[in-house]
């Protein structure tokens, strides 16, 4: 290629097959969602992170980056604060699983054999789940069953040292971990100019019940959509996760690409 | 705002709010495809021109740009060469009309009363119609009916002299401008890097019947996926056809934000 | 055949198998709308001219009259007016690419290998290119590839001799040939009791701007529902009209029939 | 009306919006099948009977015919012989629910007050059922709930005495009545030119198990399509069948009207 | 098998797998409503009953049953008194094909190949029908062509001898028999606890028209829900209805499982 | 009520009325899945389970319980084993999230205000999150907007104490709690002879990497379903389970009925 890029939106399609034909890459999808992050992360942290993980892992391995999905599913409250906020833009749950079997379905036709679907907004794992095994299935009906299909949480790839470094008072859990600690520190990171410092509220952790109610209980709901305090992050820890993501993505990408 | 940007990715929650709130603001809608454009150019053109289109309207009149649609309808023969190209990578009628009529309805949500649909991929058309119109029903149903979309395709817009300038010899029509003058031409004048000049075939314009045959009679479609000459796009060229969608679209819209 | 019919609805199923098994026979079928058509023209406009078309298609080269579609996708106001009119009875997009899915994928069931979707709307266009899609996917499925559909507007088979014989003071586009001269030429030359000669409106062409707003601008709308002048419609302009569409998509087709 | 008709299709909308303002008539659609119907009735045989019953009654009722459905409901093998035969040409239960449902909201909105859908084909019932179902919900979240529709299968409404003139040797139940005496009667008085009369086969009537099996048994189901005998058919039995059917739905409708 | 159980839900996934591989067992799918049975029986009725007849099949033929489908099709008015009581709880007839179509190419993906819808409900019949349908299609598509799907109302297993016992003044008709001296009798002899018997009402048949009108005219439909007499019931009677159709519904699966 | 039951299956319709009318109940709908459970576990595991837990909170609260949910949505790997496993019978994620729709929209119409879906089956959460959803925008659309629906997985009421008690090693996590001491605890003390104690398997844990990938990597899944020990279950622990989740989903239900 002439120009340096692993964009398959940057490619063109001659550039594209070429190297599905002699290089058999992996395929990155990028999943993410639009929605509220709190008054000092931008909406679209959901999709720029898992981008911006996609793009570095391309740049390891042999990997070819697909345009993002910018929308996700509906914000849960007890993982994104609910999907009453101004700003959350959301998917229903059938649309997001055609979405993904459709374009999956032509990346199996280009004849790409393994797809890996980042995925940074935890309500759409589902949905993608159902999309994999919907294309899965027609691709079967197309005699084609060698195609892999990954999906992964890019935050499931923390270690238990880098945990304890990002926490050094102790972890609060994923389920609290929107808008807070972990994304902000990698905003911080990855797109400084992006993140309201000087916003960053100051409210205590939320403390939902043991169930969902619907329509949502809005008083226990913290009204600045951050679910656990956001004070500690910092470029540093940003960048201490985001290495790992991509170090141990990476990894567990050419494992799956050599594995017979 | 602390931070400049019309972009909704990259607005926090609060912002947004605000502004849609204090301004009434359009939000604009960028819709395109992943498509084949030639061996020049790069396959995320459909979604890069009305992406930089809706970025430069947005700079003009009070306007947020949501994320963009990066994938489209299945590109037809004589609009786009065809969707059995490598790297084209579609979306289902019904799935397409689903993602907007869902993205419409949190807009409407968020009490946004302009939408603007800017499409650069002409396949699309009529599946971006039917997610509006399913999106207006649920809305009224909600007992919403003051908001208006507007829905467009960017090169509606040429202007017979504007045509007459890129084109010296005669405009070949719309329907062969794939990979062709203009989009090149405009690839030129916005992200010169992403094209292959070197690339730029120099076949005769394609020769369609006055119908469509599927599966595609492969022998009418010209394996580039260019449609016609391409030779003549220069950055010159795209920067007029540019400037003229930014500030004729800029003034529709602001003329319907005015209407009663 | 002792009764003399090329009507699929006329023939015995016995009739109909022996001649897909003996003539490999072209099942044509005739997709309209029940759509206003101005003061003086039917609703029925739409599915009276193709299937009218498609019988005399079928007097010249072997082939089957399937029963019409008698209703088509949402008119939309710079093609037809747009769907608000009273009497416009439209599908949504889906409905009708899953009508034509089901009925093409009994087609092929029955042996059928060479059918023409003869559109008389151009909404329908996308819709029916979907349904298309979307059968010969599933049909592929079922292991069989040597079906051919052809999807044709049959207005795209006017010679620009004939255009200029119809429109000596000029062409004013397709995109206002609604219930205007061809239209009411052909439905003189077709079934000229259906004509209200009197109810011809005297309006001036319409005249839209280059996008679409939802809900419709009706200021912009001709309240006759007519887009352009018919006034100069003749029985005589409609014959040469139609005699040339039933010759020239006649050939094609049966240059699809011979095509290997 | 200049025009003497009282089809929707050949109606212009002016008319049509006049007299649905001024008459408040029911609307009639025809629905029915294409459908083997034995060596001897056409394929059409489930729309075309609906169809004329329809303008028969709107010769007596206001009323006006919509363009009939003549695609309908997968057939079976104890009702019409199965979905299996050449010619056979049906919808998925969903694409008809959904058919319908479209048509119906249309005729809502042109502010039509009372509907009946006209059914020729047993397998649509519940379909029809259920798509009417869904467009009064609908209709009901518009804000209308003073639409009525009438669903009847048209040999319901036979009687006992005119059941013992068409059958001097006893009725062999409505289950067998497929392209047996009932229709091939009905079409000898409807479209005589359409009945080979040579063709009627002289089966016994077919034998079915208490129980349906998919795939069919094909064991079970008589090679002609003809489910019982059609020897007793004549033209004047057809006529009585017709007319009651006439004269009792138009009574039925009319009483519909006037039910407050 | 340690445990003595028919129960698919009872039995370890390694039994059942065994009893595939080895037996080739029907699988047996009860299929029902929860839907108002008068004043006197138990809103479950229509599965209550066909998961008793299930599993005295399965004592007599090879058989496991699947846990039953306790929803079903909205109640007609003629059928089960209509949709508009309380308690009754219906689905979509598209979410009970596809619901049906999920689960039986589950049960084809574990090898089954005999397969018994046991439908006690008659609204079910045409969606169960579609199901199969679907299932059979896609298992097609998938190369599996050696699955049998029985689909069959028990009630039309009632030899004329047992309704003449039943209904010694005659029988009113299986249209009217919805709580009335069938089912009665049947829950006296299944479940005689659940039987109110102080609260069998003493109505007069249900008088219905020829046709169904929608939203109903409550008028015509018994306040109680029980459409015809169900004085007559009897424990014995019951016992006469059950034991007949577990033996002939039986020795039908068993002729099923035979037949080459 | 005469009979004493809170199932509604076991109501009658006048009986479930007058309890909705005067007690304002909650309605419980237990939700769960066919899906292998070790060799030692019955298959309904998850559906019975839930059963049993709803109607224990019916004794404790004013509440009736639905019939269950008997399927659910596809096992996964690493919360279920996989899909793979004979006898595992799911549904596609849209058929569940319409059937809970459809059921929900129903008790909504029946006048019910409170309404808890109890989950056995983590798979289920977000299709039935989507269920509930787009059941409150319809009924939102019928201008209902009082109704309020909990979901909730049980397991997610078990307090720290307990979990002390019923693992004295160490808590592996949910995720491992397949068919492990949790569930087959409970199956002790609910329905000790589904319980095959000599079958359960003496496995290490499961140890699954940070992703999924499809078609499952099978060296990574125990054959015999079970992810992680069961050999220390009781039915002690499972008593002390089972009350503790009936006790504290009372209160949290009780508590949802006071709160304005």
């Amino acid at each position: 290629m002439t120009i340096e890029t692993n964009l398959m939106a940057e490619l063109t399609w001659v550039e594209y097959q070429a190297s599905i034909q002699r290089e058999n890459p992996f395929v990155l999808l990028p999943v993410g969602a639009l929605e509220q992050h709190g008054p000092h992360l931008p909406m679209g942290t959901d999709h720029l992170v898992p981008l911006a993980i996609s793009k570095a892992i391309a740049d390891r391995i042999r990997a070819i980056v697909a345009p993002p999905f910018n929308y996700g599913y509906k914000s849960q409250p007890r993982m994104g604060g609910g999907n009453h906020f101004c700003g959350t833009t959301s998917l229903e749950g059938h649309t997001l699983s055609l979405l993904l079997r459709d374009v999956l379905l032509e990346f199996v036709r280009h004849g790409v054999k393994r797809i890996a679907v980042i995925d940074g907004h935890y309500e759409n794992m589902m949905f993608l789940t159902e999309g994999i095994d919907l294309a899965l299935t027609e691709a079967r009906r197309d005699g084609i069953t060698d195609v892999r299909v990954v999906r992964l949480e890019y935050w499931d790839f923390t270690s238990e040292e880098t945990l304890k470094k990002v926490f050094p008072g102790g972890f609060p859990g994923y389920a609290l971990e929107h808008a807070a600690v972990m994304e902000t520190s990698m905003s911080l990171h990855l797109h400084p100019h992006l993140v309201r410092l000087d916003k960053i509220p100051n409210d205590p952790p939320a403390d939902f019940p043991a169930f969902d109610v619907f329509p949502y209980n809005l008083t226990q709901i913290p009204p600045s959509g951050v679910l656990s305090q956001a004070k500690g992050a910092s470029a540093e820890k940003g960048k201490l996760l985001f290495d790992e993501y991509v170090e141990k993505i990476s990894a567990a990408l050419q494992s799956e690409m050599e594995r017979p």
